[in-house]
């Protein structure tokens, strides 16, 4: 619980599934909360529990000096507060909407030149995830603006983190999970596509997903020495070779074949692959395809 | 330690990574261990701790009554133990090859064809993790076999686990394992060739990527609701619909591309998502694009 002189107006602008649970946190911390989206309806359990429905946006940004906004797109956030530019200046904009890092700097250039002091945020969490201690919110922007707001922000995630003055870097760290994420969480969903056709339910595997995650995959990502390794470019290794790797890549994309299940997704990754072996590199790590994947040094 | 009783000869054929590590693990546990391999000198530190080393693969299977093999391919195995199918007759082998589930079952007839005892087993971990408790190998093929020769397969790995008599199982549990692993471990390089962009050392990363993975990608994948969820068919959600990911997989890819990073693994799966969001789906969970994997109902 923030502290009172913590406590302030605070406007959310977007209830899409994350913005909901963000003036959720706000008005269960105290915050008087006033929430805007662009369909109706959205904010109805939010009045329940003390927010104020602004019928618009600009009413809502006129309610509160600081506004969190959570919407699809930059281009929506542009579309949204260009016009209020002058309403906004000298108030603070936070930004949780997801993007590309040029997209953020230039919304922080936009927002430098109207006088309004911003933060661009990257969630590394899932709505009902907010509000947790290991909720990590990823911050960029004035570093003094991060300092005065920084209980506010705490709210949302106990893992609230400033990274850099470059308001592009969160949106850097975010792309770099979510790759992770997609990755980790497509080849799940096609581990289960393959089980299906043997008859295998994602419940009667859930024990095994569960122990590979937790004793194997994270423990190949998460290894000090494994990033080390990657920051030296060394990928010597006595554990598992691009060649066990390649021919491995192979058994997944034939069985998907005989199986009718979609694998190209796994075909530039086996290429990356057979072009190391091809290269001599068949002794070396799995990791040196990082290589192949950029024609810059 | 296995009992007295439950010592007898053991050969290992095959000293690549993960050979060396199995007969590492029979001599440790008292075994007396003849080994093989087809490059010479691999087995010298194996013949320092007490191994036989065998000059042709004949003698190594003729030393023991269980053979362990542990070779590239399943084309490999053939090529060296098709001549000797005589001599294995009346003995166990137990194939701990990758391959494919087909490649496994033909592999089984054969065995069974020339009266040779047969278990395929696949193997859910690293070299170092080969005699832990959670080393996690999956076995099927004959349920007799398996029982009695169980406390010897166990000391490769306290998860051994029985699966199925049909001999093609381990290798679908393991093609399914290893296509979650490939998702994530691709993508975790990825994430680095992003980060390099920007001056981001994986050491830098590491903690970021290790809460990552520990509060959102394991929970996410192994929550008995969604598994629950997946075996339905249901698509529902509150949390992150098919238009937020495919947003995010497209800001992935664009921003690859501003960077000289290869991102082809990420445009089938933003197909697939983008296709459901074309199909009316885009307020339904990300899981939906299973659908889209397959022309099978
Ligand atoms: N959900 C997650 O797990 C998660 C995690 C981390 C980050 N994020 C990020 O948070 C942001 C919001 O995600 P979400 O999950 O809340 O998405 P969502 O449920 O799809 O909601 C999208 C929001 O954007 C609004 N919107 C879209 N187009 C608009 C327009 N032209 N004008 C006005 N409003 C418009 C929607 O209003 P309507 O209700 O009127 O459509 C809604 O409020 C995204 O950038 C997402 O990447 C989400
Ligand atoms: N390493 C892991 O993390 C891991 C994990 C689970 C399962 N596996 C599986 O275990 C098996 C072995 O993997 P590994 O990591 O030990 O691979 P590896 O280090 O590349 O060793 C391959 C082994 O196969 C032998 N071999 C290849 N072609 C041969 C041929 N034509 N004739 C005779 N021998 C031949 C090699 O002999 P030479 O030394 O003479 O080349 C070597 O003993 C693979 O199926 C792999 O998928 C490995």
């Amino acid at each position: 619980m923030a502290t009172n002189e913590n406590i302030f107006p605070v406007s959310v602008i977007g209830l899409g599934n994350m913005g909901l649970a963000i003036a959720a946190a706000y008005l269960k911390a105290g915050y008087p909360t006033t929430v805007w989206n662009r369909s109706k309806g959205k904010g109805e359990r939010l009045a329940a529990e003390g927010a104020t429905v602004a019928d618009t946006h600009a009413e809502a940004l006129a309610a509160s000096s600081v506004a969190v906004v959570c919407l699809s797109t930059y281009h929506v956030v542009h579309e949204l507060l260009e016009p209020l530019a002058g309403e906004l200046a000298g108030k603070v904009l936070i930004n949780l909407t997801s993007g590309t890092p040029e997209e953020a700097r230039r919304t922080a250039e936009w927002a430098a030149k109207h006088n309004i002091a911003y933060l661009d945020g990257a969630i590394m969490a899932i709505p009902p995830m907010i509000g947790a201690p290991e909720a990590l919110i990823f911050y960029g922007g004035t570093k003094a603006v991060f300092d005065t707001y920084e209980p506010m922000l705490k709210v949302l995630g106990g893992s609230t983190t400033y990274l850099s003055n470059d308001p592009g870097v969160p949106l850097l760290y975010d792309l770099a999970l979510l790759t992770m994420m997609y990755g980790a969480w497509h080849g799940h969903i096609h581990a289960h596509a393959m089980l299906k056709t043997g008859g295998i339910s994602a419940a009667e595997f859930l024990p095994y997903a569960d122990s590979w995650l937790r004793y194997l995959i994270t423990p190949l990502l998460t290894d000090p020495n494994g990033a080390k390794a990657l920051d030296d470019e060394n990928y010597t290794t006595d554990v598992s070779n691009m060649n066990t790797n390649k021919l491995a890549l192979d058994h997944i994309i034939r069985t998907s074949a005989e199986m009718d299940i979609n694998a190209d997704w796994l075909t530039p990754i086996y290429t990356l692959a057979a072009q190391k072996v091809e290269e001599g590199y068949g002794a070396d790590a799995f990791t040196r395809i990082i290589e192949g994947m950029t024609s810059k040094k």
